[in-house]
């Protein structure tokens, strides 16, 4: 039933949502005995890019005039996926969404404010993000337990529920299929431009898509960075399929992205398939089918990670960490604010980027470590420092920096994403609040 | 033998060197069941405060004009302990100190270079710092086996070796009991002012005194923060007892600050004791001649700590964080970046200092936790917010601030000091190296 026996990467002709190169070049064939990724395409939109969703982002009045209440919703019920966020600290969406996915793992729809976190609200909270899942049941004319509730903003205050229930009916009125952008920018926060990617694939032989929004780590005004990613597809995928490809393709991609560290009380990630694209259902975690869909979701989440780094408060610089050697050290030099702050100045510092490995736990031989910007290779063996600093400042000077790092033993590699740390972040964030 | 049977802090008439409040204030007597901190007084002086110590600070070469060459001998063997950095890429000074250690833990002296710090430098670098240590010897008339070696400044490059050996004859004959601040002065790198602080207590009803330097985290030219502390006492302390002694104390205090969460590769901490004062012996962990050795050198090292992070480059403020409920908490908020910042800006945050707690890794509940700035409660259980946001500037606009956590719940406390995150910091390290 496969259309293509040795699927390769294609670029659509659109231009793509993500500015951010595709994993292989069309015009490269895959080599001989080269792992092969499946092929897929991305095309315009975000979570109504697929089949059978439609969304609207309006405004109801949290915030002063900015859009601020989303909602995407599924023709039919679609199984769904999330990951939520790890703070012991939760807010009442993120607590109540536990709960409804503990329950059900068939949605219909996902509804979401910004402007307000609904954190460190207590009872009341809980009972607003019940009011919240109870209004858009009824302006869908479908269960609350088919509702996923999300909400993000400043911590520590209650809700304006009569603003944002009116709201729910004004955005169920307003449901389209080409509503996906709108909702994007009603989960914003002070992001600074849109994130939407959308991909096409082949799932069984039948074209599917899957396509999604999120919101980054501007900070949340006033309290703290949070990471919301909705995505939708109308590939037909079993609820545990989905859950593990979920977890997977996160680890993969929101989980290798820093901006400053902190994790929120707010962050969640929710999936609906709904099956709309007529392909046959993937019902376990192998084969080409499921291969597929997983490619086309981590390109998804891929995609949105990145702009997120990209927009991270007061971020000049998009910078890639790759180590070869070892998993765990790339978390460890994307974290630190010494090689941050030098990637800010444009400064070719070596050492911080080796002391950043040399703390990060891992075993290694500091004299067999070799560091690279890009091609530039800056530090050799047995600590042989041979680059023109003229050639080093060019490569710095760019937008994107890629910090190549080959320890010459152990195993494993891994990449992290994050941006450079500049006077800019803390003016932002030292003023936040007041 | 001890003339004090219910032992409390005093404070000399001499400013202490620390700014630092004591443990305890001389007129408040300590209640009935109250634990009660042995006596100890600040007294003027560093490493050459305790009997039987000289210093000596120079100018070799290593910097262009300022002194760069430290020099601390004992005019008899004495017993040593060492903390030592857990970075895996260390500099060849403490891969040495590391060797020389695991031979003997008698020892004469410490020299110590500010302005290269002789990390990344392979083969030759180990020579180098062997040189160090041979010359040294042979300017004191002891074996090399008895002279401990440290550096800091620059990384990957040689040292300048014939004016260090040169710098070491002069400093050899410049020796003086008062030699301590031109010592404290020479291990300097962008440290903005000497850090220095001793102690007078009874050890076993003899009198004694402790003291010592530090140079902190005002980041090392042009690579990564290094914090050294050397420290001399007179008591007569066992070795193993001495290095109990100093884990313990360097856990309860360099291990309790943060500046920005970079581990150096030249991180050191050396106590030597020479037993000069004439007290007996302490040969165990325990009893009131160990306590009293214990607190003295915890005070000592606590003060030293405090002044390194009161220095941290672009520091305005001096923040300590107390939680109440568990040990690890404070960490987490004495290392994230939104407080830091938000203490930078004078906002009274407290949702980010939660979210830190949440993301600690420890069980609470939320909804128990209590927030104060000082004796200004911010947050109280259930997430009752109650202050004026006047009364909360006035204390965020101090200098110094305490953040107080109450879990009400859990088990364990801890203090964590740290300063807050401005843009100057990032100015100074942006462009650190070029």
């Amino acid at each position: 039933m496969h259309d293509i026996e040795s699927p390769v990467m294609t670029n659509s002709k659109t231009k793509p949502a993500s500015g951010v190169t595709a994993k292989r070049d069309p015009g490269v064939p895959p080599q001989a005995g080269q792992s092969q990724a499946p092929v897929l395409t991305e095309i315009p939109g975000g979570v109504t890019a697929a089949k059978g969703f439609r969304a609207a982002g309006i405004h109801c009045g949290v915030k002063k005039a900015k859009k601020d209440l989303g909602l995407v919703v599924s023709g039919s019920p679609a199984s769904a996926a999330t990951i939520l966020t790890t703070n012991k600290v939760q807010a009442a969406p993120v607590v109540l969404v536990r709960e409804q996915m503990a329950k059900s793992t068939t949605f219909r729809a996902i509804v979401v404010n910004s402007g307000n976190a609904n954190a460190c609200t207590g009872d009341r909270g809980m009972q607003d993000a019940r009011a919240m899942v109870a209004a858009t049941a009824a302006a869908l004319g479908c269960a609350p337990g088919e509702v996923l509730v999300s909400s993000t903003g400043v911590i520590g205050q209650y809700l304006p529920l009569e603003a944002i229930t009116a709201g729910i009916g004004t955005a169920a009125a307003a449901l389209s299929p080409a509503g996906g952008h709108a909702a994007a920018e009603a989960i914003m926060t002070t992001d600074t431009f849109v994130k939407e990617c959308a991909v096409e694939f082949h799932c069984g032989g039948t074209r599917a898509v899957i396509g999604g929004m999120a919101k980054g780590s501007g900070m949340i005004m006033p309290n703290m960075a949070t990471m919301l990613a909705f995505v939708t597809t109308d590939a037909a995928v079993a609820p545990g399929v989905l859950q593990t490809a979920l977890r997977r393709a996160g680890d993969r991609s929101f989980n290798r992205i820093s901006v400053d560290g902190d994790t929120s009380t707010n962050d969640m990630v929710a999936l609906l398939a709904n099956g709309a694209s007529g392909a046959a259902p993937v019902t376990g975690a192998e084969g080409p089918a499921y291969e597929a869909f997983y490619a086309a979701l981590e390109h998804v989440l891929t995609v949105l990670s990145k702009m997120i780094v990209r927009d991270g408060e007061g971020a000049t610089k998009f910078i890639e960490i790759n180590v070869t050697g070892a998993a765990r050290a790339a978390r460890a030099v994307a974290t630190s604010s010494l090689v941050k702050t030098a990637m800010n100045g444009e400064d070719a510092n070596w050492g911080r980027i080796l002391a950043a490995v040399g703390y990060s736990g891992i075993e290694f031989d500091p004299a067999q470590t070799e560091i690279a910007f890009g091609d530039l290779p800056i530090l050799r063996k047995n600590y042989v420092i041979d680059f023109s600093e003229e050639e080093a400042a060019r490569v710095l000077h760019g937008k994107d920096i890629t910090i190549n790092v080959r320890l010459n033993g152990g195993n494993g590699s891994a990449s992290f994403w994050t941006c450079d740390l500049s006077r800019e972040y803390v003016a932002i964030n030292a003023n936040y609040r007041t």
